[in-house]
């Protein structure tokens, strides 16, 4: 074994970077051992260096993040700042002073991955990013490596805590959302401001980094279709299970059926409780993967917290220090399929409508005319109602969301149809 | 891209073979793409040469193995045969004349993993064997790499298609083992001798090769312990789900609780319904992982199988391309921490144990002061009887396995126990 150490700067000393210096510290043998080599805490860059950092070094904590990964002698910047500037600045530095980059940033990889792998790629150097990605969960590199030979067709992903702790409790006790999301702001699940998480921003951008490696091709944020799940009510929980459904947030990548597009978005679902993602409770993530040869695989796991982040990022860090070691750099950007994306009109998906109509003869008959009319099949209707008020409930076959808004468009305009209460694509069958 | 195509030889070409030759072909253009040069398949060893087989060039064809591994020009051995021998020959020979090596082979990885990673290393060259492990999931790759910051301290999988699908019968369907036998041999989920599953030698050579992987050792085949599932009973069903449970055969691999030893373990087993591994339904495999930072982890997906054991296949053959083309090698062998296996009566766990006893007075307490005596703590105690027969189901706390066999042995001599109707280990609280 090498005895000179690996140096290591670690940009960033929160929840995730405490941790991160913290098991570098107490497992610095086993590190070791699985690296070849000594790993040295070499600099800490922070915002508020008087802070008492228990276990780090004051000696070693700097406020200035460029100088420290300028100083030419740093093998391997870990970034866990977050957002887009500093770190991207920081991380193209890095890499021109002759280190290579583990980051948690899922932000900015989705935002700018091409080129900070181009970047990379022109010093010789990694970027590596499992943590951006479902946390803990093993995904970038079970997508990247272990299914090197296979084809993806599609992803389909538990991929934000916030949410699916909040859905997971209306579904399980019947609360709104609001309730719910009280609920996860009070357990510390969901920020003071979640509009990240309940907007679907977080997901989405976890959609662009998976699509991109799943399909060998650049998603960038623009192109994921995002709705949030703060319109889901308590009667869509139960519209839900009497369709032997739950509901969740998904990240979802697919390949169009011809191969030669791929489309990503996030948005609420219906799922089949039969579906293993159905299962995936409170805060956890889970991520569907379907390929052509594996079959359907699933990985499961703590989508977030300093701990399991950091168990990530210190992956990563030994994958990079032992590519230093060894003279070479690990998988890169892999785009060379370079397939286009998709509108969201062109996705073919099935769809859970619920109408509020006139409770008169007739008004399925218009209703189905609609449908038909913009070809869009119908799978089955339930028709409840009364004192003159009726609802009725359309699951639809498979269709493009183009001919699903049409339909909606043209059911909004029908005198008999007082008002459209929920719409909500089925997924996972 | 380098245009000189990298060499593959092909050794058997079996369900799982023919697949990787059919994917090597079909998805050329992709792995050229994935890899950075074309993989040629450059010669497939065969028993049967005369054997019609779709799209693979007969001038390929040999049946000589040990003069195309030996040939000198061969980048990559991918070795499907299985068994020991000639299997073992093949690989180190491979090595010896320069070629890397991707096998599936679970019995002669967990026999001999030590002595072939130690031949790969003399000769610079890497072993892979991703498929040895349940087929296309990806395990190894995250437990060696993803994991590598991180401390693994518990395995727990379901890791044979075969026993899983028998099981799953039983528990929805309430037949009996020989029945789900039957019907998971008639679909071919089950060879016909099912010893190697349904006794637990296959899921016992995992759990070594796991055992090592997770805790940076050595576990050998017969430090496994190993118990079959021919036992269970539609009975012990039954009892499972009165403590909200179902039975699955689990691999376990533990590290004792002051770190210093580990122990690996196959036998059927109760896990409450609310495990994860509880919903792993029909023939799929499922690995629930648990480690320090990162926590609870599962990997799921189809366990066996020509393609998705060639997707794993296809997964290292591009890792090892890459690694031949950027002159490195992937993690080794990884035993540094050489900790001792411990014997399975070390092992701590909880047991459900049904006995039939004299219906009468005071058999209770003779039966809780056995328990006592062995120091076996009891959780509950469940007793029903009728016309002088009577059973009593006792679930203990967590105790040794030697103290609970010592109280078992103490049990059968009590004159008002008839009989020790089952004993099951409880997991996955």
């Amino acid at each position: 074994m090498r005895t000179r150490p690996l140096k290591v700067a670690l940009l960033g000393c929160g929840v995730v970077g405490s941790e991160v210096a913290r098991i570098m510290t107490t497992h610095a043998a086993d590190l070791a051992a699985r690296i070849g080599a000594p790993v040295e805490l070499a600099g800490v860059a922070v915002r508020r260096p008087d802070k008492v950092r228990e276990g780090i070094d004051p000696a070693l904590v700097t406020t200035d993040a460029t100088a420290l990964v300028k100083r030419g002698d740093i093998d391997v910047v870990v970034e866990v700042i977050g957002g887009i500037e500093p770190a991207r600045t920081l991380i193209t530095t890095a890499f021109a002073h002759g280190a290579s980059v583990v980051s948690a940033n899922k932000a900015l990889i989705a935002q700018d991955g091409a080129a900070l792998h181009a970047a990379a790629d022109e010093h010789g150097r990694d970027l590596y990013y499992e943590a951006a990605v479902a946390g803990a969960i093993p995904l970038i590199r079970p997508l990247r490596e272990s299914l090197a030979g296979d084809k993806v067709n599609r992803v389909l992903g538990i991929v934000n805590g916030t949410t699916n702790f909040i859905l997971d409790a209306m579904d399980t006790t019947g609360a709104g959302y609001q309730e719910a999301l009280d609920e996860a702001t009070a357990l510390g699940y969901a920020e003071a401001d979640p509009t990240a998480d309940v907007e679907g921003f977080d997901a989405a951008a976890k959609a662009a980094i998976l699509a991109g490696i799943a399909f060998h091709t650049r998603v960038r944020l623009d192109d994921v279709h995002r709705e949030g799940m703060t319109e889901v009510t308590a009667a869509d929980f139960a519209s839900a299970r009497r369709m032997g459904c739950t509901i969740k947030l998904l990240a979802i990548c697919e390949r169009a059926a011809d191969g030669a597009s791929v489309t990503a978005r996030v948005h609420p679902a219906m799922i089949p409780l039969s579906h293993p993602l159905a299962n995936v409770r409170e805060a956890y993530n889970a991520v569907f993967v379907e390929s052509e040869a594996a079959g359907q695989l699933m990985f499961y796991g703590p989508g977030a917290g300093g701990s399991p982040t950091a168990s990530a990022v210190l992956g990563d860090l030994v994958a990079v220090c032992r590519n230093r070691l060894g003279g070479a750099t690990g998988p890169g950007e892999s785009a060379y399929a370079a397939l286009p994306v998709s509108p969201m009109g062109e996705v073919v998906t099935r769809y859970h409508i619920s109408l509020d109509v006139a409770d008169k003869p007739g008004v399925l008959a218009q209703v189905a005319t609609v449908f038909a009319e913009h070809g869009v099949s119908i799978d089955t209707v339930r028709q409840s109602g009364k004192d003159g008020e009726a609802s009725l409930v359309v699951v639809t076959h498979r269709a493009s969301d183009a001919a699903l808004g049409g339909t909606v468009e043209a059911l909004r305009k029908l005198d008999t149809v007082r008002g459209v209460a929920s719409i909500m694509r089925v997924e996972g069958e």
